[in-house]
């Protein structure tokens, strides 16, 4: 086994998701995870922790989402396993091991199977993310070319972003959400962008990949906090994939809060289907603040794209329960879509009127000009 | 898709397990068994059933159960995890669709090890098998190399085997079935094996390959009972891989219903193994005449094996409830390892004392001589 394999399969168990021995831990397995998958299974077996592997793949879920469509034009309506959602309930971890061999195995699912299949199944998605959650990849050929680069490199890449010293990271990002959870209002400013958003009240999560920190990506490596009453433009300049459909140039105005009006360079379909699937498909979930510079270009993965240093996202739909107020309920949805500014150059971030970062330095970097 | 993949989908989810809309299913995926797990997904989502894929795989059981051996030499324990048992209990059908990449992928595991595993998940695999369950194998190149047979002759041998006309094999074995539910002793002799069993009171399964018939292998084609008592001598003259391991010329004494002694021409230390698992794993738990004669060779897989025309099998361990008169246990073990005996020659099958079967005919067969 390549001994990066392990590292990665004792992060994830360790750093990550704490396991402890007699846990109970569903493994979710995408096609491409295979070799993680073994690697993760060795470390549960010294741990002692039982696992159960899941099994996804983009092509059930195609041919299952096209067999049940409806009809008539109608949408289908799905019902949430029971035997699902009594595996989630009785586990404490959700390991989510993603890597397929074809980004866009379900690219021609109708936008309105899909969204239908998102809304029934949110009792599911909550069981699940009621555990210990974590969701990684384990680099795959179809990743690597969806980020234009050789398998090797592309491994290399993957590593580096995955095998860091969270620790350190932590410190640093640390001071971000101190700024975030002292203010009140954020505004961010790049190119077409000009937006602000409330905080106040809210908590921002040092995400540092481990649950410890409320944080449910690896790699991660940033600093979110969910915002509201947003006000302004955004222009989402890094182009994405979405379901399989390339996306790119989202325009966004927000008025009260909520988007009344949308462009997209490519595919805006596929961003009427997201803003159509439920009420809080229109307001923002999150707001993100990149911080992992080991995540050096943009791979057209978001999970790896949104954690770039010199980089905001801002999603669409769901906010996290860890950064709002005890007992309190945010902005609530089907989806959660993530969409990056790029904030390198000519942009900068002010918390309360003061600016915090300039062209991707923050403050207390050098290089950073007030 | 292959038609076949998606004949063998519909034969699984229509004749085999009836799934009806709103059923919860847990599709089992091995390595290599992608493809009916598309087929199966379109199935489903045709009927409006709910899936859940699970992953099997050779690798990771192995680097979980080498990974959790113990110390000092002493097996380790294996908690049967909450979550799995919540899904098998709330799920209504049970899909395996085994074909692996490699079928001696967990073969260094320790025994003791294996053994610890199988009795401590005893549970589970109750919980599983009170679902309406199936297991089949989808064909890989790995079993065809078992089978030592090239990929597309052992295609067209498992599709064959697969995609019968259930409803008249299953007439033809009810012929059989009555005979066993009629008799009290059965005699089996066949070379070196000259071995009595009791089936008074128990109840023959005319195994059709669907659950409407207590079946639950596709494909199937054998007529199975509990029988009890076993006196005599069995030469397993077939070979056998179990747990990756060769094993050949399995030879038990039966006395009082309990192997006495045994000897194997191939890897003993595999049925001292198996016997020492418990108490239950010594006596019978199924003797079961094969009727499928689609499977006309031997290809090292029990599946297919055990139904070939012109043989008998019997198994250690578990007998199945179906066998047993209602609210009745019958042999119990966490195994069940059939093993089989070539009646094709120089053998019969008494019920009775009444000849029923003459190398390999049965006494309504053409060419069968009383």
């Amino acid at each position: 086994m390549d001994d990066r394999v392990r590292e990665h399969a004792e992060t994830l168990v360790g750093w990550s998701t704490r396991v402890e021995p007699g846990d109970d831990v569903v493994v979710s397995v995408s096609e491409g995870a295979h070799d993680l998958a073994v690697a993760v299974a060795e470390q549960l077996g010294e741990i002692g922790a039982t696992p159960l592997f899941t099994y996804s793949s983009g092509e059930t879920g195609r041919a299952y989402l096209k067999a049940s469509g409806g009809g008539d034009g109608e949408a289908p309506s799905f019902e949430a396993g029971e035997h699902e959602l009594a595996l989630y309930e009785a586990a404490d971890v959700y390991l989510s091991l993603g890597g397929g061999r074809n980004t866009a195995a379900a690219a021609d699912v109708p936008g309105p199977v899909r969204q239908a299949y998102r809304r029934d199944r949110q009792g599911v998605r909550e069981a699940r993310l009621s555990t210990d959650w974590m969701s990684t990849v384990h680099p795959t050929r179809s990743l690597a070319q969806q980020a234009g680069m050789a398998y090797e490199e592309y491994r290399e890449f993957v590593y580096d972003a995955v095998l860091r010293d969270w620790e350190t990271l932590a410190k640093e990002m640390d001071r971000t959400k101190r700024l975030l959870d002292d203010g009140s209002e954020v505004r961010v400013v790049a190119g077409e962008t000009d937006v602000r958003m409330s905080i106040a009240g809210r908590t921002a999560v040092n995400s540092a990949a481990s649950v410890a920190y409320d944080s449910h990506n690896l790699p991660s490596g940033e600093v979110f906090t969910a915002p509201y009453d947003t006000e302004g433009e955004v222009l989402f300049d890094v182009p994405m994939t979405i379901d399989g459909r390339r996306v790119r140039d989202v325009r966004l105005t927000f008025e009260d809060g909520v988007v009344t009006a949308f462009e997209a360079g490519e595919n805006p379909g596929v961003v009427a289907e997201l803003l159509e699937t439920d009420d809080g498909a229109r307001r923002l979930g999150e707001l993100g603040i990149g911080m992992n510079r080991a995540v050096d270009r943009f791979t057209d993965s978001i999970l790896f794209d949104e954690k770039m240093g010199d980089t905001v996202h801002m999603a669409l739909g769901r906010a996290y329960d860890a950064n709002l107020p005890e007992g309190e309920s945010g902005n609530d949805s089907a989806v959660h879509q993530d969409m990056i500014v790029d904030v390198g150059e000519n942009a900068r971030m002010e918390v309360d009127g003061e600016v915090v970062q300039r062209d991707g330095s923050f403050r207390w970097e050098d290089g950073f000009e007030g």
